[in-house]
């Protein structure tokens, strides 16, 4: 596919200067040849501006006089480029239709324009929507519901009962609606606590390779519209997250915790159980959250990295941090008595 | 089902207090309506016993007088709810036999009352036990030998010649028995050293998505009966668990590590490898345990969550930990001097 | 198998003391039997020697004295053993040929000594070398390309277009190929980034359960030659890693991120995005590194394990570090202003 700069222009919203021109890949700045189009969003990557192969570049207008090639001028040059890479590659669609080597129950529901592959299993009861395509190997359990226009990739599995929205994205090893860690001591064992609630995932949602989302013990764990999970993650029961929250990869949640929308969390990030996270919280990556943050704003727990030999000196002393500051405070009382 | 709420008083061994009445469902005492039973064990509930629209609540008796409806009166009403909840959910039974879209090798041995179900893939030498069901997808290697009344999820993995006791729940993407991470240096690459032990898993353990446990070098990875793991936990080669002993999600436990019974290991915990955990001891979630506990007792590291803006400053600090105390340390010498 | 001793010492390069003998098995030091080999590379094992009942030991010369079998000198016992183990104990061989329960496309191209599981999905275009072999379950999606004598264990995924050297172990629930993690906010929700870069593999690469590598927003995601991967790794969009570099288990590493060759990075680290790690750096478990490495050496952070009573004191004094830094300032400023 091919592309006018100028048809460029009028889908992202943004301004032509230079000559009109074709354009039919996307690329980095630094590696664009003809018929690339390349963004600059950061003063760190202006200095390519003058050595670029790109047949055009998306930037802000601060950079039009130093750009040698026909330019589309934006505010926000990275969301103009998404725009481009989405038309130039939109998602890949496979076979509509049940392959042959699919194993489909009798009693489950596929719509006629969805995608099953080769060696999925859908099981009784299940229900797949319009434009749904479920990858090879993929395990879809009884009287699972999911939506249109979603694409789960191999090896997926979808727990009984679970529902997955429209327009969302699964990506290869999730696990979505494994019981979730319930369990009460009996004398020197533990006894199960079964777990009868569902996950259910809403529309235009991500979920990165090897995610797991636990069903709730009664409620439902749920996940907002618009969520985007990273690899790795791992989601208990009972949880729920607000739309539009954005969580890096190796982060964990534990049990019946809330968080708002439009958080970002970074990766491998803790939150312990029965938390409220307010809307709009930023955590930054590895923090602990031991405590509710009822207030938006940005929190960070962690320690910094050192070479191993000045790390082991300081940290020995964390270990006396507490005796460090009560001795401090005995020097402040005796200088304050000898003042 | 239903069942008269003072069955379920003989059931659990609490004290039917009120009238009797149907049961047939379990909720949370802040959403259950006609017909449900629910729970209150700690006093951070009890606002919710005058609304409950619950027909019975199970507490302790010192929530008697404020309960407005039928109670099962126990010194452990988590307990109770967990009985009844099992009597309510039973383990959800998979239809015996071996589905036709199974694939199951000539010389696998499955017992006559377990389940094979489609797309799953069972190995010459293989052995499933009475009762025992196998989800679809799942793989179970050659001479793998999976005891009775034991539940794989979808999509699982079972390593050749390793061992799952009875009564055991695996959920879905759980790896058993990939090689354990050993190699030696030899020049700037590494030689591989061959993985020959196995993993032999007790009875009665429950092991969450995606955990994976690798195989022993020369002897095996153990995991004692009654373990119970989260999701997303890593167990290397040579690793021993104690009876009972229960792991919150993405913990990761290095080579060659002995944990005692009884333990309670909170998430994202990590364990270095050659050490020795006893029996009954706490470790707090996020702990980075670097040396041997020989002490029952409950142990910790990382550091509190902040605002960003607070942690900046005093995470700062921590570099320079080691100066601080000598610092404080040179004032103290001085203070003493001009006593 | 069985072999003699003396050809052993001549496989390995070692030294061989004492009479000849038969060796058919390996083995702990501590547990060894009759017909094992066995090795002693730390003094801390060295109380063995006396009391050992294999046949033969793998030893440094300093513990030859107190040897009463049998021994191969060498300066490196590990890895002389290595070389034995992996003489005793080949990398098990699959069946030749495609299982008729595999799925193959028409389009695929399946080497003929290759083996293909029972279960296994190969897709159109892509690619599987001589004497490589794919586990039930797995599966290679679109124009992807397996080189020879490659491992690839059950349940694996490899995602279209990305590349697997030769001689290379991939174990099971590993997903290679996802989309990386890109997003760009478009009002209050996500717009995705397409991520057309693939993911390639190098050769002698190891990749441990349940690990998984995106492919790249535009550039690949390369892995290169003799890269040791351990379990539940997360490796991020346009990273690239250096040869020899091993890494340890549930270790994440943030997008375009590129790490030298040779390194050892620990298990739970975390590498932000954008940085870069130059050769021969060692990072230790659960480090947080936030800045790139340009001088080889050792690295880490964290804080040390501490009985949870004392840990909780020292922990609060934490929150208050920077302040504690300034009180110290103001005594030191008083004590000089006595001086």
């Amino acid at each position: 596919m091919s592309f006018q700069l100028s048809a460029l222009a009028k889908l992202t919203g943004s301004r032509l200067e230079g000559d009109d021109c074709l354009i039919n890949n996307i690329a980095e700045v630094s590696s664009a040849n003809a018929g690339d189009i390349a963004f600059i969003s950061s003063p760190a990557y202006a200095d390519f501006l003058s050595v670029t192969k790109a047949s055009a570049l998306i930037i802000k207008a601060e950079f039009l006089d130093a750009c040698p090639v026909p330019a589309l001028v934006s505010d926000n040059p990275r969301l103009a480029y998404a725009k481009i890479a989405n038309l130039l590659y939109p998602a890949r669609k496979s076979e509509t239709g049940v392959s042959a080597d699919a194993i489909v129950a009798e009693l489950a529901s596929i719509d006629e324009s969805a995608s099953i592959a080769a060696g999925a299993v859908i099981s009784a009861g299940a229900s797949i929507g319009a434009g749904t395509q479920i990858g090879a190997g993929s395990v879809i359990e009884e009287d699972a519901v999911i939506g249109s226009n979603t694409r789960i990739s191999a090896n997926v599995t979808v727990g009984y009962g679970c529902k997955v929205g429209s327009d969302c994205i699964i990506h290869s090893g999730v696990v979505l609606g494994a019981d979730g860690f319930g369990f009460v001591k009996d004398g020197d064992s533990y006894l199960k606590i079964p777990q009868v609630g569902n996950v259910h995932i809403g529309n235009k949602v991500e979920i990165g390779a090897n995610t797991t989302i636990d069903r709730g013990a009664l409620e439902n764990t749920v996940i907002g519209n618009g969520v985007k999970l990273d690899n790795q993650i791992q989601i208990a029961h009972g949880v729920s997250i607000g739309d539009n929250t954005v969580i890096s990869a190796a982060t964990a949640i534990a049990g019946s915790t809330h968080i708002g929308s439009g958080c970002l969390i970074g990766g491998l990030v803790g939150i312990v159980e029965h938390l409220t996270i307010t809307d709009n919280v930023i955590i930054t990556g590895r923090t602990m959250v031991t405590r509710s943050i009822l207030q938006s704003g940005s929190y960070s727990s962690s320690t910094p990295m050192d070479t191993t030999e000045n790390w082991r000196k300081n940290s020995a002393r964390f270990r006396r941090l507490d005796e460090l500051a009560k001795r401090v405070a005995r020097l402040e009382k005796t200088n304050k008595s000898t003042d």
